[in-house]
């Protein structure tokens, strides 16, 4: 079980660092900027809920791992990947949201908060790192515009089924991958049938 | 006191939430957008606060209750509530930066920083909601524009007006009122008279 | 020696806050955003630093000096300073730079981080000012520019220089000495020569 949920991560880094390295360069970003967007892209979402809980030092200063990962994806996708149909990466994308997101709960209930609160800590961690990766590419974030299929809302979803499961009394484990599956399938559905919120 | 303070809480987040929302609405945002939107704005200031003075996990984590009502109210407020006129939130907001800030000199007293940084801590407390919010909706802060009326000047003046009161052994929670009140009208005026900030 | 540290530190601090104050006027800000701009480039890149290694409270917060000449200066700056060459601005910056990457590695030692976060954390202390200043000025940042001349990237350089030749058991000082020297120096060559990264 700990290795498959390495791999996963590490699927799910190399999908972030791909698609925030590939980002920099449709801005016409150098390498700097690459590596750099790798990074907010891949480690965004959980740097933010450690800072919110106080979970410091964060997790990727403690594993360098995750640090030289990243740093080698970002390079060779900057100066050898050419242009990769965005579907490619819309599995390892949405492995990444379905993980992180329970993650972010797991870590959340650990500090003992409320369940809404574990929630939005799931939906910053699975979220957060898109977010920021398009504050600095100087544009509204993507997840929250209107044309977006729906995003935040699967790890919201997902996260509310983890924990109604765990509230039954049911094994944490099989919970998380139950919430972990409702988030990637329903993600995956949302894009093959433009499933958007309703506007105003 | 203890409900005033909870009551006037309440009225600021409110009123930052709604403000937040219908800002998100305005750019075109899905709710997910305006949701995340209400929050920055009513919390990013205290929580930029908290982690810059260390106190973890952030006020608004450990506080399900506020993060309840800013739900509720930028659901309500993107999807019924019709364009309201912007002087009906300039009360509440008032209320909220003259509330926000002298919070914010208090907390950072308790962690025995000098007067300068407890001022600068008040005046992030209740500005920087505002500016996270303008950053995430890709423009530049508005209380850095120089049409935009006194804002963060009215801040800074009371959080000083406090200090000095505490210096001279006034009864704290005395000089909090008069710090809060100083912002409050200050701000109205500042309104009133279009008020704002000499040019080079 | 303690004497020259501090000496640069406020040569490299003054620097920054004229740099962040003239850009706010540029994007036509008032003195609120010249004096946080000023704050954002001077302070930002260390308070990331402490925030992700979890030195809180934060380095200006126990140190109301830094905070009261980036103040003074910012508002001179804004009101006063006519408009000057940015190239006399390059010195004071790369002695920044140089500086204080090597105090970022050096504090990230202390938590005993890997060699490569610690490295980043150098990068992160010397380049993120500048990243948040652009950031608030809604543009994307410079130094992820094609066109921007090697900066992270001198950062980084002497970042290593300085981890290697600790490991090769130099004294401490010495090979921070070299370090921060390999930085200035590899900086106003790149500016010299106007020495960019390859691109894709």
């Amino acid at each position: 079980m700990e290795n498959i949920l390495l791999v996963l991560t590490y699927i799910a880094v190399t999908a972030s660092a791909i698609s925030g390295s590939l980002e920099a360069r449709k801005h016409e970003m150098d390498i700097v900027g690459a590596v750099t967007i790798a990074f907010v892209t891949a480690f965004g979402g959980g740097t933010v809920r450690d800072l919110l809980l106080g979970r410091t030092p964060i997790f990727w200063v403690v594993d360098p791992w995750l640090s030289i990962v990243t740093f080698i994806v970002a390079i060779i996708s900057f100066y050898w990947l050419d242009r990769i149909s965005e579907k490619y990466l819309n599995i390892p994308d949405a492995i990444g949201l379905g993980l992180f997101s329970i993650l972010g709960v797991t870590y959340a209930l650990q500090f003992e908060v409320s369940a809404i609160v574990a929630v939005l800590m799931g939906v910053i961690t699975g979220v957060f790192g898109g977010v920021l990766r398009d504050l600095l590419c100087n544009r509204i974030p993507n997840v929250f515009r209107q044309s977006t299929e729906l995003y935040a809302t699967c790890s919201f979803t997902g996260s509310w089924v983890f924990i109604l499961l765990t509230w039954a009394h049911l094994n944490d484990l099989i919970a998380a991958m139950i919430g972990a599956a409702t988030i990637f399938i329903l993600r995956l559905l949302a894009i093959r049938f433009k499933m958007t919120l309703p506007s105003p």
